[in-house]
């Protein structure tokens, strides 16, 4: 399938492919043939070969050591690095940096971009984002926040329970919502404030055990659960303006959204190039798989299916350009983390027993794509707000005719007509 | 939602939708309501005012008394024709004489164009297309079709047994799909005969009892079962090329599959419009249905669903433009084919007995609809053609793979590496 | 597949599907490929036939000219009458006829059987059940009941409008819900009372068009809108005790449900053999569409449901025999209605532009299938109970693991271990 | 629900319920919530609560120190075991060993019986089952098995790569299948060979990484590939009459397909009591999560199913217990696997981010239930059978009704009538 990018989005996203099929690729299925894993030189080597390629960090500005890439320009390349389980990575444009890079470059102070944005564009630091509370229920109630920011002196003071800080074990500072204002709602009293890792009262409890998780990477890149117990880091560690963290933190999902829908997009087609390898060479009962038609049809129906995705998350793009697109962007995620979920689903049990075993990158594929409806708003956060929307928007003659046609009403009305 | 579509189809598509709101959902909803059939004077009168608004035979040239259109300027008009029961015979859009009108535009003689097309786009005639055959399965495989047609001298001789032939009982003329050289691969030896319908020998059996059935207009579009027994016609009634039938009814097709999508797009935005209205306005166990979430979030997912297949349609329309398009459009097709069946049947359900009924138009959507996952290409022989295509695109790499993490052959192969 | 029904019931069920296969099949057939409808003269001569085989109006004592079957020893003969357009009514086990004798035989006087129960199992007198009502939404808010039945002397005076009353038009009286005491709750204050259709003030405004809707038989089986106007009968014709109306619709419809179950079940089946056949018979692309892997394994998915379907029934009505079964009959009934829906559907699908046109039963099936998700308590009625249901059962234990996974509260609660 | 299960079977149900409930799920909770794995020693001390209980090796003769359990009686209770991670080991039912077991008392000779199997069931041998095989594709085709034993003197000599040998590296026996006669059919010519593990040539490559992983036990139940290079093992370790191996396992699979599904169906109800209990106590937006509709109509679905799935195993066990009923089972397993599948997903999503933790034990139920589509014969296999039982059974009336209906063939017929 092709699609209407534009010329630079096309040039970056062939060579992204080109790096993904040449280096990336191989040494990953390596990985998940010989079972060890990749080490962080291997990493390193990795960056090393995407500098080479103009591909490392692509979305920041080349002061910082990125490629500076328009989101527009970069969109489809997120399509290619999902194909593979080390793709984003090898582009140092994995979450959560990728994000925390976006944040720091768009709202940090010219202090923050300099001690903490250059060194993590460049990998010397990793980073979390420490937002999910234990009662929260996924984040999608705000008024529900429960970490607090309490100035004493030039200093935050910081009390709170996390969980699902992505990176939070590893990292050299996280990012934290907490509350700053009890008295403004949750959207004018939140604010986010950096916070270096090693700071006291940073309890870092545990990495979440969780579904999946052996990773082919030697760093685990875990979801850790943290306390903050009177953690004191100077007020200029806000980012961005105080009171404006939810803002910030909606400005990062809104593309983030999108990236993640064709990272997983990626994901689901090298599945099911994997699966059509798999069914073309095995063979059923004398004749190859490939030639059984129920498989064969269901392919299909994933094909055009992704296909969809594809197009409605570029369509939500182009929306996103001039307006907010919240719905736009709420049906390509729900739509596309749905779809990717039953794509790899199909694609493992085309592979049969070799769709559970970890010799093939499905299995893994399978436990990270489920996460997908559940974060970035669950399905349901997402059906609420599109159907929302869609209330809004009923038409008064549909009314009148559904009430005309109401035998009591009609009569009355008829004389009208 | 909005679409990126070009300002002359934009300005277009508001005019139409000005018409259906202003004019022609207010008839159809009076005859709903009355269970009056509309009638042919009053369709001649809707044909007047859609004149006045340059509307009429929107894609015929302007000296056949149409507005000029091109087809990408028009497509997204059909969603909104396909808003209403009367919609595409309002603006004389209606099948099967709108694509019986661009055949005859883009390969009728000069002669045939005066003698049938002016007419025709007039709505002084209407017309047939004959090309279903009862042993044929719905026409899908070629070599299946029987009726044919032999030389005498300056005549054809037309023997064969048609069905489902569209307006065929009600027609002034027919255009018959029939084997001219059956020495020939059915794909050059097969042409297109305008036929009279009053000619000797073209014995209207009946028209096919089916699906549904009760029209709103007094005119009946009923699907003629057609016995073709020696009939003559003069060679000059060939349409286009001699033996080209199969590649005229392709052409004629492919755009033809995007405006029935569009058109059932509509249908399915008009059955939630109703739907919504109907569960706003209703109530249950003390409160209005729409509040209650369980339709609610079925409707945000018709929505989304709806939104893609919106967006796939204006792709491969823009493919189109380009090439054949043959995969963008089978998937176009299938996909909205069977999204438009699901949206109608949750908007029925949404209804409850009112969505059975036929005081709204729901229940006739729910019978047109269901025949549009079988005509144009069934599923099942889109999702082959589909397939066939994604299976012609395995990835050496991954066949490698797969054979590599063999462990008999892995062990041959690893020296390789 | 086999059931483990009672030796009678698989000893009736024999029967009824050879009367289905010898005589009642063959006449339906007959009629759908002339397109003549059945005559009532006709269905006279078929009840004389099921008379001669001791089938006809199974389930009524014989005194009343019935077999005096048992509900459960009649249920899987419900299977076989499901399989013909005709099946239900050669054996004179129609709606509402049917519900209606049931009702008079167990609530009514032995004035109101001997006038009119009599007369209407021989088939002499025909029926209706006016209960749903315009506003009502269904009927499953029994609040919202209007229809009222005043007391004057020793009169009903009913008034209220009324529409879905099957038979309504063709009947020779009506059983009417109507509210008798307003002051008290619906379920205490409304009572059944039998209205002869001739009756002054019984204004029979229309047959409600609706899907579908050609039959095959002469006498059309309508959905009467009646509007009941100062309608006088005497006091004697409340059918069972005053204010006990929702008691006696509830016990009607309770084995009703399963038996529309069953009858449904029959219908998907007859549409999986039609398919089958045609399947097997039909070729394309050089071989039989049976041998087409796609289709294949969708039907036995069909086969599997439907399997499903059937022993879910029974069970419900082996549970019936001893308690309400409320869970038992909505799971059953919401679990067959999608299930056949989406078999017939299947049907329709491998039969192309036959399983559109009526030659064949589908098209009917189709139309006729689609109320049952509707009718007899829509599937949101049946799950909000279901559901309710359900919410009732949670386990304290799993509550406390919530809870105590919650960190937080696990600090507190790790004291007690 | 209640089901309509023997009076010993709901009587052991019962006390396994109670096993469940008192200690085995408390013990699980307590393993989930510390991370603590459970030890080998704890497993002991469970089993001699299970002995107390008269709940260990359940289908076991008395004399070996099981109960001496018929299959029809204990069925349901594996419903029971299901609801927990380790339900089925701490009673010593647990897959393979239960199964080994199983064939081991029906077809071993007396010497195999005192020497593996008493030690076996006692739980002082463990043991593995070597059928599957790299190139095989899941086991589907018999033809494809590669593994030969041959007779030197009074020894097999076999070699074969197996994989997918489920606890193979933990074993202390392996039971191998291998061609014994290349000349007959599979069918005819395999055997099944006790290998102790420990015999020259058993090389056992690893635990082939799959998908999931993190066992709740200490003990890893892994799946090995081993190759076989000349093993030798006396002619009396052949289990069963020697080229009977297929027999013996399609026997030893029947029964196994169902406990599963029983297995399989209690991970199901677990799973909802969890979603349950989590949407009662978790809010969001000011109201508890239960009070939404959209999530509670899904469980009113997923109830619905599951209780399908129970009563269409429970039919299968009963067709069992008096014939082969391959269709029976082939149902109630395919849908069954498909029902659970479906319901853990959803109760995961009831659960947002909880659902993906390993806190609850939602993932690891996740992680296990994918491959009960592929094991025991994959979905497609499976379809494979319906279908083709399906397609023997096609009504005569309806092959002639479809013919008659074409017109050609109709002239010709009606002669007939």
């Amino acid at each position: 399938m092709k699609y209407h990018d534009s010329e630079t989005a096309r040039e970056v996203a062939n060579r992204v492919q080109a790096f993904m099929d040449d280096v990336v690729l191989p040494r990953e299925r390596e990985a998940l043939a010989t079972g060890e894993q990749i080490t962080d030189d291997e990493i390193s080597e990795l960056w090393e070969m995407a500098k080479e390629r103009n591909l490392f960090a692509p979305q920041m500005p080349e002061e910082y050591g990125g490629q500076g890439l328009a989101f527009r320009d970069m969109l489809p390349s997120f399509e290619q690095v999902g194909r593979s389980l080390i793709g984003a990575i090898s582009i140092r444009a994995n979450a959560p940096d990728e994000g925390n890079m976006h944040t720091l470059e768009l709202v940090g102070s010219e202090e923050q971009k300099k001690e903490w944005l250059r060194p993590l564009v460049q990998g010397e630091f990793s980073s979390g984002f420490s937002m999910t509370e234990p009662m929260q229920g996924g984040g999608s109630d705000p008024k529900m926040l429960g970490t607090t920011a309490k100035k004493d002196g030039d200093e935050w003071v910081i009390n709170g329970h996390k969980w699902w800080t992505t990176g939070g074990k590893e990292s050299d500072f996280l990012l934290v919502m907490a509350r700053t204002d009890l008295d403004a709602h949750p959207y004018a009293g939140t604010s986010i404030i950096l916070v270096p890792t090693d700071t006291d009262g940073v309890n870092i409890v545990r990495n979440i055990s969780h579904l999946g998780g052996h990773d082919i990477t030697e760093r685990e890149f875990g979801h850790a659960e943290i306390k903050y117990e009177n953690v004191r880091v100077p007020v200029e560690n806000t980012v961005g303006e105080e009171g404006q963290g939810f803002q910030i933190a909606q400005m990062r999902l809104g593309g983030g959204r999108l990236t993640h829908c064709m990272r997983y997009s990626g994901m689901a087609e090298r599945s099911l190039d994997i699966a059509k390898a798999y069914l073309s060479e095995r063979e059923g009962f004398g004749e190859p798989l490939a030639n059984k038609q129920a498989l064969r049809h269901r392919i299909a129906d994933a094909e055009t299916k992704l296909h969809m995705a594809r197009t409605g998350v570029r369509h939500a793009a182009r929306e996103l350009d001039q307006s907010e697109a919240r719905i736009e962007v709420a049906m390509a995620k729900v739509f596309t983390a749905n779809v990717t979920n039953e794509i790899i689903d199909l694609a493992v049990q085309c592979c049969g027993a070799n769709g559970i075993g970890k010799d093939l990158p499905l299995a893994q594929f399978y436990e990270n794509v489920r996460a997908f409806r559940i974060v970035d708003g669950a399905d349901e956060v997402h059906r609420r707000s599109i159907a929302r929307d869609a209330f809004e928007d009923i038409r008064e003659e549909e009314i009148n005719h559904v009430l005309r046609f109401d035998p009591d009403r009609r009569a009355e009305s008829s004389t009208d007509e």
